[in-house]
């Protein structure tokens, strides 16, 4: 059984190249592991890289950035608009095909561990592998930043693993199991951006619409056309299919149709293969229904 | 790259458990090769072996299997109603990811002369590997059958490699690549079997409709509804996303609704992924925007 793992590292780097060019080499050089994606934002001075491939394989490449990214980076220099606090500052693992959820936590568990011993640095565990209830949001683990970190160790952020004090060069790492996100535009045959803002507004979770899923109105220019712009976080919870069926039908109401969509980067292939089996309506249709899937690492 | 294939064999036995056995162990012992599929029917007094892998395990494969059916068979004493040239009746090599169909000819034909050398057998080449448009299709290399053969090998039936003389245990081998074939039915809300038949008559290639689809209208017993059951043998000529529209209109024009599809067997992964992409109006949805795939051996 194949038993994949993606790995979402984000890092306080965003700016000298040759910096981020040696911290995805630490990445690449690990066997059997594929760096898929990687992004650097200069202003939030902050890279996301995106790597797969077997649990172990990701665990060993997860080290291996840790150790090249607290070689590279010193946190009482750095600056930047995203809130952070340390050096290496979330290490997601996002479970593929062949691994379970439960696996991938226990994964993050293992590895934020690993890290906290090997560097004595403080870990928070959080989403699906947080400890403590107040812990499954990122941002209210991030809050005081690595600048007010130090004062609250003792208090509201004992570490979940590693000494309760601060890394002066690296702050605190936030590692974590969650499952993949999925990045999904639709483009409506309109220029009402109000269309779209509404839409966006009735479907996403935080205003009572479906589960898992944020969304915001947008305006494209070239052409001029509204578009629901979303983030899928759960696709057990509500698909792509879903979502779909959702957008499309409030669109038709309002007499607009709807031209494409639009897949953000890249997408596991079970939340793929439920777009087939809801467009056939096909009864337990999985992943080992598909010839290749049998042949996956 | 990967450069996956699948092989799906027709042997003439049928009947006996403990050869069918020996038969599928030859496969199963090519390391890198999966036997996916097995089927047997005694009537027909044939099986069809599915494998897939690599390309050149898969070779590796079909000579095992080839190996070991001739030291099983003896078409001499051969009975089935089913029509065959040969032990080892028809090898088509099928193109998965990775493996493009000319390849995949490619890999026919060099199976095929390797086949013809090894055992001294006549050798045919057919669909895609076809070397002269009479022998495009199966049935028409197949008509003489092996009790016919002998007779036409030094005029309508000169082998395409391989002595033109009958191997007297095995007969003959035709050795071809084409599209995978699948198998889709889909279940309409009704027990009007003539609303099936008359769809199926009007999508399938035979009567004018969709190019390169088989299609039967039949009678489901339990609960009893109609369904249009259908063969797709080239899902990037006429896609599963297509026959469904196609069916799905005109049973709704017929104030029928469809109620599910059924895919019997494994699916190629492209031809699943064709149907997420229409399903989302994708503007080049690839398999490489899959994450998983990456990962195929």
């Amino acid at each position: 059984m194949p038993r994949l793992v993606e790995c979402v590292p984000n890092v306080s780097e965003g700016r000298r190249r040759d910096v981020i060019d040696r911290l995805a080499a630490a990445i690449r050089g690990v066997a059997e592991v594929r760096l898929l994606d990687q992004t650097s934002d200069a202003d939030h001075n902050r890279s996301v890289f995106t790597f797969a491939g077997d649990a172990e394989a990701v665990a060993r490449a997860a080290h291996a950035l840790v150790d090249a990214t607290l070689r590279e980076l010193d946190m009482r220099t750095h600056t930047g608009a995203h809130p952070r606090l340390g050096a290496v500052d979330v290490i997601p693992f996002v479970p593929l095909a062949g691994m379970t959820m439960d696996e991938c936590v226990a994964l993050a568990h293992r590895v934020g561990r690993e890290i906290a011993e090997r560097h004595q640095l403080p870990v928070y565990f959080y989403a699906k592998a947080a400890l403590r209830p107040e812990r499954v949001r990122l941002p209210d683990i991030r809050k005081p930043q690595y600048e007010g970190l130090a004062e609250l160790l003792a208090t509201s952020h004992v570490p979940d693993a590693g000494p309760a004090q601060l890394h002066l060069t690296a702050g605190a790492v936030v590692v974590g199991a969650r499952p993949p996100l999925i990045a999904f535009n639709i483009e409506l045959d309109t220029t009402d951006l109000k269309l779209a803002q509404r839409i966006a507004k009735e479907i996403r979770e935080s205003s009572g619409g479906l589960p898992a899923v944020q969304a915001k109105g947008f305006m494209l220019t070239d052409p001029p056309r509204a578009q629901v712009s979303m983030n899928l976080l759960d696709h057990t919870t509500t698909s792509l299919a879903t979502v779909w069926h959702e957008v499309e039908a409030r669109a038709n109401a309002a007499g607009v149709t709807v031209l494409r969509g639009e897949l953000i980067g890249l997408v596991p292939l079970d939340a793929a293969l439920q777009v087939t089996a809801s467009a056939l309506k096909l009864d337990g249709f999985r992943r080992d229904r598909v010839i290749e899937s049998h042949f996956l690492e």
